[in-house]
């Protein structure tokens, strides 16, 4: 059976987000200026044939951690939707 | 109140992706066989000062109407986590 599969790749907490920083200047200059932060990171779904939703989601974090997500700036969550 | 808004950017599902295929070949290249379709988007989370969390989320909407999503080639779903 095919799952899908949703990993959210996003920038780990403790390092600056400099492409969201910008999005706050943008988001003030067009006079939303409510928003206090903006982090950006990638969401990812997949479709993946697998025996159960368990499966699916070892293999979507198998994939994460080979290539979606780089360990060293980025943290990823999988859940299987 | 200070609200988390996370919005899901992604490509229409209408058009092609090619950084989602780029991916689909990675992982195939990587022994991951059973991954049948990649899809690639932005996940943008928005800390906004808001009275409510619908309030929060209708900046949120607004936000990503006026900078975040491009409507010709992306849709968007904003949910206050």
């Amino acid at each position: 059976m095919t799952y899908s599969v949703e990993v959210k790749v996003m920038p780990l907490k403790e390092l600056l987000d400099p492409q969201g920083k910008a999005v706050i200047g943008g988001l003030k200059n067009l006079g939303l200026q409510s928003v206090e932060d903006v982090r950006i990171g990638r969401n990812i779904t997949l479709q993946i044939d697998a025996a159960s939703p368990e499966e699916a989601k070892a293999i979507a974090e198998e994939a994460s951690k080979k290539l979606l997500a780089n360990p060293v700036m980025e943290y990823f969550e999988a859940t299987v939707i």
